[in-house]
């Protein structure tokens, strides 16, 4: 159910589906906990196969979530995870074994063709194959040698919200139960569902200003680093879709190896931060992007420990720092939605876009 | 020796020390083929140690080259190679067995701190470690258990590009030699540096006129995929740090989940194109920026292939379609000495950019 915010209910206005469907993520995650006994069961077949390989496949919002799938299995298990090149096993024919891989296949529709493709190829080649899907009657779950649902209900938005936020916390899920430490996290998840329904309305409220002062962005960097990769990478995919700001995601390092000598003051940055070891290089990031004159916003869990920002968007600290992307994304999908509000665009309906996305 | 060009031999202006450096390329290919043994002799032991996973770690256009490694051992030996995350290691103590991998350092000058730690614990943890470094007596030289010479000469300018593609090169002959198939590979190098040195003058002359036109850009999506995506990353930055152009690199599918919905008349596009599998998918990417009415620029051995583009910036296709991304990225380089001085900017002294970068 949509979670009452300050911000009346619109209907059948530009972005009413968007604002929504960011509206629902509470209740999405709380269906997907629901489900937590099906990740049990597929983390103890992927223990059982001996897997310590992780392959995270996807495209768009699900390849963003990925990224956060690296560090999930890195860090509980302690797993090896990461993007497989798709195009390597389905355009160019690789042949790479892959007996000791777990492939988890993030698909919302369960339609993409690659993705499918690929799951087909890697079972061939002897992995144990995960679809993590919204739609359990799809193609992908049909060929997967295990389904788990996303639970994240019907999403009509061309831009993805609930369910990058499901897929998130599915990773983290799975990951959790591989490292035996399952519940401990559901228990985390069930906290941040409430933590989201009580941030969502301080979030329309104050992005909506925001919007009016950044409705001149045509161009922005997102900061994040380790698990907040993710969150910066799913951010920019926002902006880009909905706004049509150039946006570009980069690791803190990243940011300092080049791109930061292409600021000045109309390219701001968002910078999130976290409590967390990588908090020194976001900071610093930020530092140098405030010296070159950028405009600079400050969100995630650590954002007042930012200095100089113009715009401070903090989220609460979830009781396990693994989780708070869950919370540190949804800024980004809010001022997506405002910022569109502000530039005068239809987030639900953006340029060439269409929600299941059948493009190689 | 640098190569003789229309543009007359620059010296002391703003983009000299670049020029110099992009146009050394040929002979820095050269020098690194003298080494060619010493790769030979280094795949052997990774061989003999039981590799099957390739980790590759570096910052900025170490890792852009990282993605080019991804493809090379990939198809050539078949191991799985990814850009494994320095941070989930190094920043978060990740505990992952690493007995079956090999690790390839890149780092120009040795010296990236995160890099070199990451190395250290790497070889803890049981990875056969090599470095590929421009300083053969560089603290990451020491540390590793093999150093392989990138033998670029040194390199003065702040925006990597002889280092570029001698990185892309060593990662080629390394994962040649890994599948027995090196001599091969070292041939293809060496066809490479005469194609290049003939190259070179003609994009000279080509792209400034073609910066003259595309002064105004101050944002760009540069899409490629499979080995060429590296080559998108790589010239994102070169117009990033040197020109201050807001350029993402995406790959062709990145793009249509999301991306092209930003794009207008103002936000160009540059589309490599490569006569392989994924040819189709960059075809369909640029006729969906051309239609939403971005410029188009095609480059790559395939460029002529792609309909309505605005500029077409075509190299040459050498004997082996893998080394076509050491031709395919020197357009991007010359460009960027080119935009910078059609912008009135100095390449040689971008805002912020030290030559080694120990952000971490």
């Amino acid at each position: 159910m949509p979670v009452a915010g300050p911000v009346p209910e619109p209907e059948n206005v530009p972005g009413s589906l968007l604002l929504r469907e960011i509206r629902e993520q509470p209740a999405a995650l709380t269906r997907l906990l629901e489900h937590r006994d099906e990740y049990a069961s597929v983390a103890r077949l992927a223990r059982e196969r001996g897997v310590s390989i992780v392959r995270l496949v996807g495209h768009g919002s699900s390849d963003n979530a990925a990224s956060y799938g690296v560090y999930a299995f890195g860090l509980l298990p302690g797993w090896t995870a990461f993007r497989d090149s798709i195009s390597l096993s389905v355009y160019y024919g690789a042949e790479v074994d892959l007996r000791d891989s777990c492939v988890v296949a993030l698909s919302q529709s369960g339609r993409t063709p690659d993705v499918l493709e690929y799951v087909e190829r890697a079972q061939a080649r002897g992995a144990f194959t995960i679809a993590l899907t919204n739609e359990s009657d799809s193609p992908l779950a049909e060929s997967a040698d295990a389904v788990l649902p996303l639970a994240a209900g019907p999403e009509l938005g061309i831009a993805a919200t609930k369910t990058y936020t499901n897929q998130v916390a599915a990773l983290a899920l799975l990951a959790a139960y591989s490292a035996e430490a399952g519940d401990r996290v559901a228990d985390g998840v069930g906290e941040v569902t409430q933590l989201l329904a009580d941030l969502l309305p301080v979030l329309e409220r104050q992005l909506s200003e925001v919007a009016v002062a950044l409705a001149f962005v045509g161009r922005m960097f997102v900061i994040g680093r380790g698990p907040e990769f993710a969150t910066a990478r799913e951010i920019s995919l926002k902006l880009l879709e909905t706004c049509r700001v150039g946006a570009a995601p980069l690791t803190a390092t990243d940011f300092a190896h080049g791109p930061v000598a292409a600021l000045d003051g109309l390219f701001p940055v968002w910078a999130i931060a976290a409590d967390d070891p990588l908090f020194p290089a976001v900071r610093d990031a930020a530092a140098r992007a405030h010296k070159a004159g950028a405009t600079l916003l400050a969100s995630g869990t650590e954002a007042a420990s930012i200095p100089d920002a113009d715009y401070y968007v903090p989220v609460p600290k979830p009781a396990l720092p693994l989780l708070a992307p869950l919370l540190s994304v949804v800024p980004g999908q809010v001022l997506a939605w405002a910022l569109a509000q502000a530039k005068g665009l239809d987030p639900d309906h953006p340029n060439g876009l269409t929600k299941v996305t059948l493009a190689r």
